[in-house]
């Protein structure tokens, strides 16, 4: 791709610019953007132009910008993320009405887990999360899940990265995190309590997908006290094996006995079963993905 | 910015790609992605090579390519999508429980409606939307709300783009479509009778934000039936004040007394009041937005 004199692509230069809002500064100036990503003036105003030109940010009628819904919109159709969410979706809701605390729907992103989804009730205790945003691995219960299932080399890179333990109880060296990985895999679900937030207790499963590999954790963030977690994880695996099964149905070929309804669109979303149906035929006329395509959903 | 030997920018290509994924056809391979954009495969090859390095795309086992995580993570930072979908999503689910159908919060996008989140049951009626997805605005109800309070030119667009009936009772002339907008700015709701598919019904009203701009619709497709719709309407109405009130509280400076907690975070956040204030106060060492900027949320 063509490079500008200071060497960097019009790709890297542009998402620069989308990097440097925040979800703590979604809306910034001209100059401010230049201050943020280092560009001159005259170069992040070209950029941010033609960004804007695409939707891809839109100008505010005080002059500021804000990341356009056109990021949004191609956000839905990543399968990773928001298939997994659509399809998750109702059956985090069914245990959200069982636990009226907060129901979270993670995956891990390098050495983080990236929230992909929360429910949450207003008396709920404290909770650091926001939808789209990232928690180092061995802060939550989810990351302890997820960093259970990785590689060696992803615990390399956490220990590398450091600790940061953020309350009395956080867990502050390579021993313990071992200790308490190895627990995870053993139990099946990892425990986090007061990690991030003393009167906080995490609690997680994995979520597997196609090919049995894990695609992310679901987990509930409830208050940390001394009451037995059981009940907890048979609810979260209850729902773990649910989601898993909504997805295996989704990548089954379309006309197999216990394929859901809905043909290619099962992989993206969640609907009613006759939205499902209508949707499978109305639509039918698109041409159809080769069925070897993304067998796993990883 | 630089553009290439064919006259198209750097970031023109990469957007064709990336616009050559939709729900229908999420995982491509090269060669796809080469013949659905009309670029050489030498370029192509080029552009998915950086996209996948800034992990906007990402690359399967097969060789495939689908939509990358990141441009979810992006998609969660936009205030107008996302901070909207957020906030309303607790107004959503009270809605929900009271209605086992779909419940839907759409924006308008140019001629369109742009679905930022469904909720729905196993066995409610066929319902066309999906999350990420576009229906042209006179053919639903969300869209003729948003229609009936959009400028001349925005149902200029409309009339000259063609109306596109899909059954026996969508508004298939000029007249009509100005009669029902008529109709809906006087008695502040839609309804759309089938429009889309005969036993569905759309009712939607609209979400008004700070300055009392209209930001978006919230809207029941429940069984066209004779039911009458007094019930539906009150309750949409109830909704639509609730995501309203929660919006302005949202962009009321922080400190003042009916501000919600969460300090900046309000404008993209929703999650429990202890949750909030935690956030408040614990992330307060990033830098404050500036008051102004972005006060209206479109």
């Amino acid at each position: 791709m063509a490079r500008s004199s200071a060497g960097l692509s019009a790709l890297t230069r542009a998402m620069a610019v989308l990097d440097a809002f925040t979800v703590e500064n979604p809306y910034l100036s001209l100059t401010e953007l230049a201050r943020r990503t280092g560009l001159p003036l005259s170069s992040a105003h070209g950029i941010v132009g033609e960004l804007t030109a695409h939707d891809l940010l839109e100008r505010m009628a005080d002059r500021s910008y804000r990341l356009g819904n056109r990021l949004w919109e191609l956000g839905t159709r990543t399968p990773g993320a928001l298939g997994l969410r659509e399809i998750a979706l109702p059956h985090l809701q069914a245990l959200h009405a069982q636990v009226r605390q907060h129901v979270q729907l993670t995956v891990r992103s390098g050495l983080d887990v990236l929230v992909l989804e929360r429910l949450s009730a207003r008396d709920a205790v404290v909770n650091a999360t926001i939808v789209g945003g990232r928690i180092e691995l061995q802060h939550s219960s989810s990351g302890l899940v997820l960093l259970a299932e990785a590689g060696e080399d992803v615990l390399a890179g956490v220990l590398r990265r450091g600790l940061h333990p953020l309350t009395e109880t956080s867990i502050r060296d390579e021993t313990k995190l071992r200790t308490v990985l190895e627990r995870t895999r053993r139990h099946g679900f990892a425990v986090a309590d007061g990690y991030i937030y003393p009167g906080s207790r995490g609690i997680a499963v994995a979520v597997r997908g196609a090919e049995d590999a894990v695609v992310g954790a679901v987990s509930l963030v409830v208050p940390n006290d001394d009451a037995p977690v059981e009940d907890h994880v048979r609810r979260l695996k209850h729902t773990a094996a649910a989601i898993a099964e909504s997805l295996r149905r989704s990548y089954l070929p379309p006309g197999h006995p216990r394929a859901l309804p809905g043909g290619r669109y099962r992989r993206m979303v969640n609907s009613s079963q006759p939205s499902m149906v209508y949707l499978q035929h109305a639509l039918s006329a698109a041409p159809e993905v080769a069925d070897g395509a993304g067998a796993g959903e990883r």
